[in-house]
């Protein structure tokens, strides 16, 4: 495999190879090995057309543990600017040689055109309103240390589905490895053929939705990509669709829950639930690193 | 010691060791290693939310000499643009397993917090009006070299001492070292309770505050700080606070200058006077690389 | 030679000495040899007052394969903003002991500058409408790889001249190595005096121009240098200057096409001419690279 721009691309196989290789590093790591040289002698370009601290940090530290030279190209310094078109400045990226391009870039589909145009091994790292598959791949990778295994696990993902790159992702490598998956969200914020993101169940009742789950997962409202004021306040939102005392209560003792960050305090996630002990919140974090140390290896062999 | 957020935490020992250290690394650079191993393995986050040249760029390079891997995180590429808090940006970061976390914020007392909510060594670059606890131990050092032993050294600082958390850092500094401490500035740049500083005296007569000192230190007027004009112009403060050939001639044959950067050319000093022979301006800044070295040496041992 | 800030520098045999380092740079890396020693314990500071990717991503990326550090300095950042004087930031970087600044500045004679300020190597990346020498010697040794010599061959560059320090590097070199070099677009981007800039031909006819040349050079509109709008429209500059399938017939089978980059596509050259046979646009990108790794080595050795 050259690229990983979308979960389709994935056989169950080949997410258990990258699952294992994560699991490794991880061990190793927390050991002490805090360097490796898988990537010794490559470079790769960090192109990220859309800001993000803990997506660019993470595959940038995941290069550097592994050998590899990193180099950060953000819109705001580049040529974009100037007018260039998403495949020159992939294209003059290519020429430069680099072993690898990760790129986050508002158009979904952006980072297939991207693989399919150059040489060099090329990570989506979120695309539009499309995929974010390392995303979905940290997300299985830290089920599946806590639960052991995805079989006939019953997910929840709850939120604004419609827009949500991550859903998309999340949706397609838990039905891969047998979970069940129920989407939840107010009516504007859930796909009209909600079978055709592959989910199992759909509805607009969080405590439907929860009750009986394994694992809830809360998604980010990203405002930013709401065309208009969807909803009436964030505060109803947060009253209908947030994590809250009272929502806990309808949990199994044994539901974990999680989110991709950042979590909007008080939106999604009551503040005090953040960091409880049924959050995965910061395993999340702390596993994108090594299934991105992964997915490099992965790709790179 | 796991921090540096202030230099409370200094005994004179410690100043002693971290000197140490910052004089054979610089001897050794200067000799021409200027690579070491000291570091190897270790990741740095540099988390700026305040821009800074000089001094993240002094971190990076110091982080890089020993061997470490440095990762670059400043405010406006960050989540903190999507209202994530202080704690959950940190929270997130040391889930990244990195050994260190630089931090330069707007908030006095950040780099504390920051400090005791994560397993990573943190130092802080610069918190508010409160610390900046690197540029008091370079500038200690910089005596240090030029003049032997800050022990009964007499030291005057002028500028807006009310907002420096230069200020601050260094009065702490060199009074653990010995020296005597004058203050001086207009009446509105001045605390009302200087002794609560560490101080020795306290002045608006720059005439009298700079008269037989060893030691001139000269702050940056940091305007953007200032809640409103707080003089009637720049030119005024220049005129009765800036150095200029005519305060030249009070100053002692042996006295030296210094400012921690970037100089206001014609305001804190006279252009002609900025690297004149007096002046340890350039030595600070080139001591501020070797000061970090030690720093992360002496928090990792 | 300490610094590259002008093609005045360069004898004829100090750029055959640079072609020849880049010749074996680009040869072993392609071979796979994709990691050097020849600048390792360097340091390079990158100073781009001007935004720029794939210059700066060229330049760091070199120094990354060459085995030295890099570190970032964006004007956005830096202390400019706080109104530092180019002098006492180059002062203050240099005061950081690097062995390189590279730097890009507005301001046409600020590399000289800055190279004659410090102990430091320093590469001009770019000043102002002055100079631009490493994209005239990685021109000069992309026509090179094609054409095996620059003597005798007739070389047209075509477009803002007056503004362009691409074409004031280029032609200087073009010139040393034995080209004849013609200068073509519309009067007001012409300067009045070409015979300083050291060219043999001028004109306003583009057919003219380029009829019987060896290479033609299309430089880029900088709107953002033009004080006011120059011409009626782009349309009427990109018909009567542009490169398309009418002026293309004009061309002898064996001419390349260039350009510096990024395309204004539809302005200079017409969308699918851009990437077409002729077109060494790529190239000029990727021996960029190697001619970035050549400069440094040689500026070192």
């Amino acid at each position: 495999m050259k690229d990983l721009y979308s979960v389709n691309q994935l056989e169950k196989e080949d997410i258990q190879k990258i699952f294992q290789l994560a699991k490794e590093y991880k061990e190793r790591f927390l050991k002490g090995e805090k360097k490796f040289n898988d990537l010794r002698r490559c470079s790769i370009l960090l192109v990220f057309f859309e800001n993000s601290t803990r997506t660019r940090t993470s595959f940038e530290l995941a290069g550097k543990i592994l050998g590899a030279d990193t180099i950060n190209i953000s819109a705001s310094s580049s040529s974009v600017k100037k007018g260039e078109t998403l495949y020159d400045t992939v294209k003059t990226l290519e020429a430069l040689n680099s072993d690898f391009i990760v790129i986050r870039h508002n158009m979904s589909g952006a980072a297939k055109i991207v693989a399919n145009s150059v040489k060099s091994h090329v990570v989506n790292a979120g695309d539009g309103t499309n995929e974010h598959p390392t995303q979905a791949l940290l997300d299985g990778f830290t089920i599946l240390e806590k639960k052991g295994s995805l079989e006939g696990l019953k997910i929840a993902i709850v939120g604004d589905i419609l827009h949500s790159r991550v859903a998309r992702s999340d949706i397609k490598l838990f039905k891969k490895l047998g979970a069940e998956v129920t989407l939840c969200g107010p009516m504007t914020m859930l796909p009209r053929h909600y079978e055709a993101l592959g989910a199992d169940y759909i509805t607009t009742d969080i405590k439907e939705a929860v009750k009986n789950k394994d694992v809830v997962i809360f998604l980010r409202i990203q405002l930013e990509r709401q065309d208009k004021p969807f909803f009436s306040t964030l505060r109803e939102y947060s009253i209908k669709y947030g994590l809250n005392q009272e929502l806990l209560k309808i949990l199994k003792p044994d539901t974990v829950i999680m989110h991709p960050g950042p979590v909007n305090r008080g939106v999604e996630i009551q503040s005090e639930l953040v960091y409880s002990s049924k959050s995965l919140i910061l395993n999340q974090v702390e596993n994108g690193l090594f299934i991105r140390m992964a997915v490099y290896k992965y790709l790179l062999s």
